[in-house]
């Protein structure tokens, strides 16, 4: 029986040992049925799961997702079988599902993701758990419950500069709530790692970011369980680093090369389990300490939110919208929290982080770690949102996309897009970014012109469930909503519409104020256009739009402030094409460069004079 | 005079100084006249940069591009007006140019792009610049070179995990000739870094990470010197932190807040000005030390290629063809060099890697430098490969966009692509990488079905300046086209075409075979369709398509294996819609699961059956 440091649970090493083999077992059999899969990268970690499920965790195993639970994260994704048959060990479903693994019909996928209950994220693209550890370690702080986040990394996805993003930020905050476990089984996919069993060489690194660090025989279970006994001591997160070997437990695979994703034939599976089966003993039965009953956390949406106050006319940049949207809604809904990659000032999420500094995370300029620790947040029950220049998302697409199969809540705020930001010049200029997050599944892209429908889409995402992003821009423009507007999302606004109209002009943020100038300089050469603000990038209003077409001989002409590719020429095309709407597009078509943003505007085509243009050419 | 450790050019110190002094007039001059920038951030570097650029780096100034340069790469690219102003002060361009900083008539932009001569690659975009850094040592190494690479980095972007891949890496491969100064200057955008000047927070990172580390005071020009001096020596690579003030040598602005990103106004920028100037020197006329007539290295092309040799038939994967591909064409190739992230064994580039290690650089799983060092070796004059599962690409997408502005020579290889990888789930499938490439500025997109295609447009690849990605396959595909087709940039081949076909399908890759067999389906119904192999996305063979469409009462149905925005329905849309062409998309329109690659394809709606359906529908 384990008592040192007073370890939580009472149980056996012997027994422990036993469940690992048991999952040593369930892996194998599991990767052999599929034909596919990394059973050897699950018998590495096999002793330090089911120490940490069944000898150290407090968790309620019939409610993964109790507010008060430990949290696991597997960050090494790829060793799935194991965390499915720690789960089934605990009894949360039948141990006979594992053979369904990688089943069309299964939702034991490759790799996690949260269609399971105690998937809290999807993993699979490496160096990325440990962010969501930090934002999930940062909330537990935030609702002052003493649950742990533990995360169980790869030594191969060390290299990923996502983990020291992650390893310094929860360095600064101190996140002593905190246990990174690395399985340093030595072998990579395609050869040895960098550093091998070079235990010093990551325990000098995470020392250097501010950890406390352990060096342990991660196949040694007393060593194991002593360690995690320990966890939570002092001011620091604590690593464990695992001296492991790929394979673990079956003599011939244990260390050896070109083992990486390769399942073991019929008579090797049956080989491996004669070794394991005299040793295994299920998991099922084992108490598990439940997790402390405090406070649940208010996690409720508001009935509704402070009115605006905005005069038509009012000179206001939507990136300003954002930040007196974000503190707006912030006072009555306890779920939002913010962060930001020390641009609070330019994106003014800052206003947020005045008002609420409990509440909002700076991340330093790290925008991979940023929207992780966003989606750990959100994981938690809280409504993040995530602000910086919109380019430097870019930084973080993997971690959005990830975020796309984690079915997350995440909401991203991108300021300064376009060539309307000025004189920066082009590393500054989002002007992909609609393409990036259209192609995110399941996201939601949405772009104001004013900062009425700036703060109403904040309203949106804050209350509907989701990945949504908000593209707000760099220059003031005038409000020319109604305070009480409403903009559901997949919604447009025809803002200018008459008989004889010629084209049917689809812009949005700053192109919107040039499309309204082209229709006055049309109009008085007789020309008229209709001019829809389509505020939805995605859902697009395509039946708003369609109809508004269909009155101007099936033309339309978008203008963006965007590349050609992926952005709002190419929705409004991909969307009606097919109903034969013929849709011309003015973007910005080449590298841009520095200058005001009205020469700029004006050299890339997509000011009021090249709408003018344009139609000119077209009517 | 500097005599400490055999410095190799003789000046003055104070002479330094002074020359420093006038480099800081210049950045407060220029940024004054521009009304935008950040001349504080200049101010904190300037000792460093006079140090090197008239007191250390070996050059030719006249040849920035002289292939045996000391390089200097400037990553806190905001300091921009600085580096114009060394360049100025070497007699490279007269200083009167400097004033007309980020105006849209100068090429003196708000961030450095190579559009001048002296910068090899864009920054801005922070904590890239040592990935490139990287590349370049890397690169001198392979040449048999002994220019060394000086990359000077801020404090703030020390956040970025980018920096920490690099930095790895560097201490991997010992890059003895790299140089890495850190302007450590306390002060962020929106508030004080994490780390302030605790210099040993940064010493004991780098050292960590496998650096040599050198703190200095990075206004003191005789330390600044003498620390230059001794660079090189040892087998790491050496970072120097240079303990520095915001806006230092202007009482009222070193050491303050709120002076990021913020111009002096006239009155304050005479008031600087008077300051500075009694101590400020020219540059011109200072002997700067030409670099050593070494060999140059051999970048030139081949006339001609090893031929191919397929069976039409054979079943290979257009990623194993790649890897083909990239040996027989490096044996002729002598610019042709590759990198991995540890998915050597399944991209195929481990085949060039057994035959050429020493123009392979194992990057292990770390893609965001991956692709910083190709650019580093693109800007060198190589031919670079960079290749991994399409979809981790995401992971550096800033890199790549970055690479766009940098008019960057890489070339991108994703395998893995797909709902068609089966098992392994959403994690591992590139669903949105198309959509990712199109929007790169200059990018070319390609996306082979077959062994014959691959190879071909590899040598294109090889043979053409610039950004491309080639989108490989992982299952096996028959050969279809024979060893002497061509397959030129904004090419198709239309491969089924009759009178009185109802519909053209354009596919690529996997949807290809699917199409090819709808075609054969439908015709037993007595339904014919065109077939195009769209396997240059970006540009788009838009006359063939549009052509064939026309033939086919204007309708389009586009098959991808991708989620349907951005990707080849989104392109072909976006291009022909404005000719009255109607495009249908057949996309992975929802989160997929694992499964088989067969299963999937039918569940997703883009096999054969899915095809037949949906033109039935349409004819």
């Amino acid at each position: 029986m384990n008592t040192v440091f007073g370890v939580t649970n009472e149980i056996d090493t012997e027994r422990l040992q036993g469940i690992a083999a048991q999952l040593r077992i369930h892996s194998i059999t599991a990767t052999t049925a599929a034909g596919s899969g990394h059973p050897t990268s699950c018998l590495s970690s096999a002793d330090l799961v089911a120490a940490l499920f069944f000898g150290h965790m407090r968790y309620n195993p019939k409610d993964p997702k109790h507010y008060n639970n430990d949290r696991f994260i597997l960050s090494k994704g790829h060793a799935a079988p194991l965390l499915y048959a720690a789960w089934a060990e605990t009894g949360l479903f039948p141990a006979s599902e594992l053979t369904k693994l990688r089943r069309i019909d299964s939702d034991l996928e490759g790799h996690p993701i949260p269609r399971l209950p105690f998937a809290d994220v999807a993993t699979g693209s490496l160096g990325q758990g440990m962010s969501v550890g930090v934002g999930m370690a940062l909330c537990a702080r935030l609702d002052k419950l003493d649950y742990k986040t533990y995360v169980l990394l790869g030594d191969g996805e060390i290299a990923e500069g996502s983990v020291w993003e992650a390893a310094s930020l929860a360095g600064i905050y101190k996140l002593n709530n905190l246990v990174v476990i690395v399985d340093v089984n030595r072998l990579g996919q395609s050869q040895e790692t960098a550093f091998g069993h070079q235990m010093d060489v990551y325990e000098k690194r995470f020392s250097a970011f501010g950890w406390r660090t352990e060096v342990i025989d991660g196949h040694d279970m007393d060593e194991i369980l002593e360690v995690l006994a320990a966890d939570g001591l002092g001011e620091q997160p604590l690593v464990i680093l695992a001296r492991t070997y790929k394979g673990a437990g079956v003599s011939f695979l244990q260390d050896k090369d070109n083992w990486h994703g390769k399942p073991l034939n019929k008579e090797e599976a049956a080989k491996a389990i004669a070794e394991l089966q005299p040793k295994a003993q299920s998991g099922v039965g084992v108490e598990i300490p439940s997790p402390n009953e405090l406070s649940a956390p208010n996690n409720t949406a508001p009935a509704a939110y402070p009115p605006l106050n905005y005069k038509l006319g009012d000179l206001v940049a939507t990136r300003e919208a954002y930040g007196t949207a974000l503190t707006r809604i912030g006072e009555v809904d306890p779920r939002v929290v913010a962060m930001d990659g020390d641009t609070k000032n330019s994106t003014f999420s800052e206003k947020f982080f005045k008002k609420f500094p409990d509440r909002f995370t700076e991340c330093f300029i790290a925008e991979q770690n940023m929207v992780g620790v966003a989606t750990g947040f959100g994981a938690r029950g809280k409504v993040p949102f995530a602000s910086t220049f919109a380019t430097f998302f870019s930084r973080a697409f993997d971690q959005i996309r990830v975020a796309g199969i984690s079915m997350a809540n995440l909401k991203l705020v991108g300021s300064h897009v376009g060539v309307s930001i000025g004189e920066d010049g082009p590393s500054q200029m989002a002007l992909e970014d609609l393409a990036m997050m259209r192609a995110v599944v399941g996201s939601t892209v949405l772009y104001p012109s004013d900062a009425v429908s700036a703060e109403k889409l904040l309203e949106v995402m804050a209350q509907n469930r989701g990945i949504y992003f908000l593209r707000t821009s760099r220059p003031k423009t005038p409000v020319i909503y109604n305070n009480d507007e409403q903009f559901p999302v997949g919604g447009a606004k025809v803002l200018r519409q008459n008989p004889g109209d010629k084209v049917t002009v689809v812009a949005a943020g700053v192109t919107l104020f040039e499309a309204l100038k082209a229709a006055d300089a049309l109009k008085n050469d007789g020309i008229g256009i209709t001019v829809i603000d389509a505020y939805s990038v995605k859902p697009l209003a395509r039946d708003v739009i369609k109809a508004a077409a269909q009155k101007t001989n099936n033309l339309i002409l978008t203008v963006e402030d965007h590349y050609p590719e992926g952005g709002l020429g190419d929705a409004v095309a991909g969307e009606l094409s097919a109903d034969g709407v013929q849709v011309h597009k003015l973007a910005v078509m080449e590298l841009p460069r520095s200058g005001k943003p009205e020469e700029l505007m004006a050299r890339y085509g997509i000011n009021a004079d090249a709408i003018v243009r344009k139609v000119k050419s077209l009517s």
